[in-house]
Formats: C-alpha cells, sequence, structure tokens
C-alpha cells in the first residue's frame, strides 16, 4: 500500500492555505494563492505532487461542491428585481467573449489537430471558458469603496447572477454536443428532458426529506447529507443519462435547494467539508496541470490575445448591453470593468472541457494565467472608474 | 470518464444515514447501522457498490480523521485522576482479550495458510482486535441511568482512555513486527523514535503555527486547515520511516493537539467532514467487505467462539482487575460489563491488518459480528447489572 496521497495531500493543504493568505494580504482572492501553489508544486516548477485517480476524484468532488454552493448561493429573488437591464447586460456580456474566444481560438489555430471533426466545437469551447464572470472580487472592492448600492453596483450583482446561468447553459449546450453521433434536436431534446427530471426529483427528494423529518434527533445533520447526496445523484443523473455535465447538476442541485429552510446549514456544513478538504485539492490540481516548459511562440501569442479578449470583450459587452438600457457611459464602464474578472467557474469549465476532450492540456497556463490578471486587475480598474466620479 | 463513484457516494450517504437513524431508534449507535448499510449494499446482500482505489482512500482518510478524533478527545487530565486504578482494569481488559483471541484463532486455525511463517503474528492480530473497547454506548446508557458519576461509572471511563492507549501501542508493536526481516530490538528502537519524532515535530508545528497568528482573518480556519496537515504527515511519516500503522500516526496526532486552546474548534470542523463525506464511506466499506457466502462452518464455529470470547476476556479481565483494585464484586462485574462493547477501533484495527496481510478478508464477517452483538447486548446487560443494585 502506498501512503503518498497521504503526504500530497498534507502539501497540497499547507501550500495552498500558505499562499492564499498571502494573496489576501495583497487585497487578492485566496483562489490565486492556491493556483499560484498548484503551480508551484507541479511540473511547472518543482514538481514535487503528482496527479493520481484518488486526486483527481477528491477535485472532481470538490468543483461539484463548488458549483453546488454557486447554485445555493443564487438569489432568485434578486434575479426578479434586476430584471431586464440586468438581463441584457449579462446576456451581451457572455455572446461578446463567446465570439472573441471563438475568434482568437480560430485565428491561433490552439485546437489539437487530431480531433479536427469537432475542431468547432473546441474553439467555440475557449470562448465559453471566457463567459463566465467570478464577481466576488468586484463585490469586495465595491464594499470596500462604499459603491455597493450605486445603479451600477446593483446592475453588476443581477448581471453576475444571470451570466452565470447563461453560461451553465452554453456550457450543457456545448458538452453534450461533444458527442458527435447525436444531431442537434435530440441535443436540445436531452437538455429538455434533464430541465424537466431536476424539477421532478427535486419536489420527490423534498417530500421525502419533509417525511423523514420526524425520525433525526440531529435534524440539521439529515438535511446536510441528504443535500449532499441530492447534490451527487443530480450530478450523476446529468452526466449518466442526460449527456449533461454533472458541474450543471451540480449548480442546478443547488439552485433547487437554495428555496430550502435550511439552505444556510447546507451552505456552511458544505463549506467546511470544501475549504478543509476538497476545494484545495481542485485549485491545486488545476495549477498541476499547467507546463510552462510546452508553451510555444504560438501559445504565448495566444496567451497575450486571450487575456486583451478576456478583458476587451466584457467591457465592451456589457458597457453596450447597459447603454442600451439608458445607463450613463460612466456607469457603462463600471459596470463593464466590473464584470471582467474570472475566476472559479472559468476553471471548472476548463476542467470540464479538458475531460471532455475539447480542451489541450497545454492550454491550461493562458487560462490560468488569464484567470490570475484578470483578478488583480479588476480592483484597480474599478478604483479609477469609480474615483473620477468624485 | 466513469462517473459511478458519484452515484456510490450518494448510495452510501443516503443508506448508512438511513439505516444510522433506524438503529439510533433502537438506542443502539449508528455505526451499526452504517455496517448493516455496508452490508447489505455489499457482496454479502445486494451487490450493488463495488469497492474502488478511490472508495478505498477515502475511507483511510475516514479512518484517520476518527482517530485523530479519538486522539483529541482524550482527557489526559483525566487519565492523571483516574490513576492506578484505571491502568490496572484496563490492563486485564487488554491482556485477557489479547490472550483469547490468540487462543481462538490458534484452535480455529483461520490464519491465511500462505503466510504460515508469520502464522503467530496473524493469530495474535485476532487478540489485538478484542482489545478496543468502545465506551459510547456505555456512556449512553450510564447517562440513561443517571449512573456515569457512580465508582464504577468514573472507572469505566478512566479505563476505557487507558484501553484505548495501550490498543494503539500493542497495535504499533505487531504491525511494525510484520515486516519479517527486521528484529525486535529494531522494531522497539523504531517505535521509541517515532514517539521521539512525534513530540518534537509537535512542538516544531505548533510553534510554526503561533508566528502564522498574525496572518488571518480567519484564524479558526487555518488552525484546522493546519491541524489537518499535521494529523496527514504524522499519519505519513509513522508509515513512511518508523514502520508504525498510519492509524497510530493520527491518534497521537490528536493527542498531541487535545492540548490546544483551539481543540473545539478543530474538532467541531472535523467532525462535519467526518460525519458528511470520510466516515460514511469507511463504515460502509467494512461492510462491503463482508462475503457472507464464504463463511464456511468452520468459520461460523470461529464467529460463535469469538463473540463468547471478546464478552468474557472483558468480564472477567476487567473484573478481576477491578477486584484486585478493592472495587466489591457487585461492582467489578459492573465495570466488566461496561467495557465489553467493541466499535470503530476494532474495525479499523481490521482493516489495517487487513492491508497489511495480517488478517484475511473472510474473518471480516466474524468480526462484523462480533462489533455489532456486543454492541447491543452492552446496554441490556449494563441495565440488569445496574438494577439489581436497587
Amino acid at each position: 500500500m502506498n501512503y503518498d496521497y497521504l503526504l500530497y495531500l498534507a502539501i497540497i493543504l499547507i501550500s495552498t492555505k500558505l499562499l492564499g493568505l498571502v494573496t489576501r494580504r495583497a487585497h487578492m482572492p485566496q483562489v490565486v494563492g492556491a493556483l499560484v501553489a498548484g503551480l508551484i508544486l507541479g511540473p511547472a516548477c518543482l514538481n514535487l505532487v503528482h496527479g493520481s485517480v484518488f486526486l483527481n476524484q477528491v477535485s472532481e468532488i470538490g468543483v461539484i461542491g463548488l458549483m453546488f454552493m454557486a447554485g445555493l448561493e443564487t438569489d432568485t429573488e434578486e434575479l426578479k428585481r434586476s430584471g431586464l437591464a440586468s438581463f441584457i447586460i449579462a446576456l451581451f456580456g457572455v455572446l461578446f467573449p463567446l465570439a472573441g474566444g471563438l475568434g482568437i481560438a480560430i485565428a491561433c489555430h490552439v485546437a489539437s489537430p487530431e480531433l479536427s471533426a469537432s475542431e468547432l466545437l473546441q474553439n467555440m469551447f475557449i470562448g465559453i471558458i471566457l463567459t463566465a464572470t467570478s464577481v466576488s472580487i468586484t463585490v469586495e472592492t465595491l464594499k470596500e469603496m462604499g459603491k455597493v448600492s450605486t445603479k451600477a453596483g446593483t446592475a453588476i450583482l443581477g448581471a453576475a447572477i444571470i451570466d452565470d446561468i447563461l453560461g451553465i447553459i452554453a456550457l450543457t449546450v456545448i458538452t453534450s454536443m461533444a458527442d458527435p453521433s447525436t444531431n442537434i434536436l435530440f441535443v436540445l431534446l436531452k437538455i429538455i428532458g434533464f430541465f424537466v427530471f431536476a424539477i421532478l426529483f427535486g419536489v420527490i427528494f423534498g417530500f421525502v426529506t419533509q417525511k423523514w423529518i420526524s425520525f433525526d434527533p440531529r435534524p440539521n445533520r439529515r438535511h446536510v447529507i441528504l443535500a449532499f447526496a441530492f447534490c451527487l445523484l443530480m450530478s450523476y443523473c446529468a452526466e449518466h443519462f442526460f449527456g449533461v455535465a454533472d458541474i450543471t447538476g451540480a449548480y442546478v442541485a443547488g439552485l433547487i435547494l437554495s428555496h430550502s429552510t435550511k439552505r444556510e446549514v447546507i451552505y456552511h456544513q458544505f463549506d467546511t467539508v470544501s475549504y478543509l478538504l476538497v476545494a484545495p485539492v481542485f485549485f491545486a490540481s488545476i495549477g498541476l496541470k499547467v507546463e510552462l516548459s510546452s508553451m510555444s511562440d504560438n501559445l504565448l501569442l495566444f496567451t497575450a490575445l486571450l487575456l486583451i479578449v478576456a478583458i476587451l470583450t466584457k467591457i465592451l459587452g456589457c458597457g453596450l448591453g447597459a447603454k442600451m438600457m439608458g445607463y450613463t457611459s460612466k456607469e457603462s464602464l463600471q459596470i463593464g470593468i466590473g464584470m471582467i474578472s474570472r475566476g472559479e467557474v472559468a476553471l471548472i469549465v476548463a476542467n470540464k472541457g479538458e475531460s471532455l476532450g475539447l480542451l489541450s492540456d497545454s492550454l491550461y497556463a493562458p487560462i490560468v494565467v488569464t484567470v490570475v490578471i484578470t483578478t488583480i486587475i479588476t480592483p484597480i480598474f474599478l478604483k479609477l472608474a469609480f474615483k473620477d466620479k468624485k
């Protein structure tokens, strides 16, 4: 029996926490530090920790957990309130990066040559990765400046929620199409089938949970375990029966349970498992997959283009959407800048793409660079955009 | 990519919780239900869930977590107070089952024939499994009857702590000897080396943790992550450098951190990860390993003998120890009965033995039966032993 996985786990926990604290000190999210920890531990630098089936599956549970928590956090009331303006901002903020990512992917020929039949899908996948905004760094910056409840702040919050949902839909469609044998009508039927199933399953599960309530002296624990099992089953069924990504299943499971009275308890207990075990493994494992030595000149150029496209398409897309909905030019710029930063979801989507053969390993490095740099510049740009106002 | 592990995990979580609640309703620990869930899911019954590398390693982390928490819970102050009487009770309560287990193992020739050189070790291992009392069911029963603070109650609590430590020492010695190339002196040196290392490492780790304190805005999380990493490193180092069982490392890590001011926080956060993910997998995986079809007549006889020996050696051993220390006959009987029940630790030790080749798979069934039945009868016997008093 080999006990190396205990050592690897310990190294991952210590290094992600240590570097996470360093980035937090520099007013950046701990995710950036955790990514860098993976980079340092992996083949890009020390080559100390090696991937394994165990780390992969723990990391997959980490991803499922993060998406489940994202679903749980989704404020569907806020969604209704923020209405059409946020929807239009989010829509343009998804379409522009999608087109931009596809454009530079085609221009740079980054799709791996052996899968040329589905090359368009692979190129589109670069666009999909660029769609999801990570709003947490923006929210923290706005809070610090006391600007959360400005017109621009409210629009950003609403758009970020819709942005996630649109991103999930785009991901669901593209991953369902990854199986080349199916036609587009069948794919759409399966996706609709999944959502019908999700609602039915959610209702049945809620009913059973309610019935079960009288038995357990520690009702919270039962709720959390059932919620976790529900999330796992939804993830499994999404993949197995509907050809939809497991993370879509997890997100929808979270969305359904976001209406539960136990939402807070579920979130809190899940958060413990996430920060203490599965999430550090996920973030580090992304870094572990980056091999800098494989960075050709073409890939370096692609990295620079990806970063520029990631920044500009959000500013232009969201800004245009905001302008169309009657915001001032300054507010539109603020909104566009607030939506630049990418984070967990971009990494999760990239990870998914790799396991589906839609993304080659060599593209991890450009994506990680894009996530790290957009995260760093967003608060800087935001402060500038809001400072002008005074 | 295969997503079956998501389904298995969901099934394990739901079934262990469901049956755990059923056994809890019947005033038995949830462990019994979780074991039965594994039995039902595995080859002994439905053959629905299959073992995998992932489940094995998650289950190993579950074991390490359980032993770490056992160490954290150890009340070293209580240990000093309870003193000599508890020590003698625990010592006889370990020596008798050790001898009894060895005796029936030799009588029934249960050791697997291909490892005949180390057959004595394998036979002794049956004794080791019988040493560890699981006092939780006794404590709950005593609480229910309002007898925790009786003379017998106090003696049981003290003896149960020392019992764990003696069991760990016995396990450490026997697993260190499992490597046939080493002589006994070298084995002892390595064990002493491990404890010296543990203390040094504990001091250094405590110092580093203290230094780190000023950085983190969420100090609890940092403490818990570092504690977990410490536990994993101790487990790894125990196995890798000293040939000592990883669970010994985890227990000692817990023992060292039981003096930490953050003990409560660490325990609580760990408990969440344990009940929500790793512990159900461990208990179910024990049940999954039981194959009833392989129960020969000889094995059935062995099961019956193992059960009888498990019960009698604790009553006689602990009872004799108590009698020698001046307790009345009635109190001695109460103490002996209170120490009968076996639980997690017996299963953990059996699991360890299997991975070291000291225990054949076919012996899981007798051990699971022993754990389940001793757990069921202990409260019944205890109530009888205390009722006489009135």
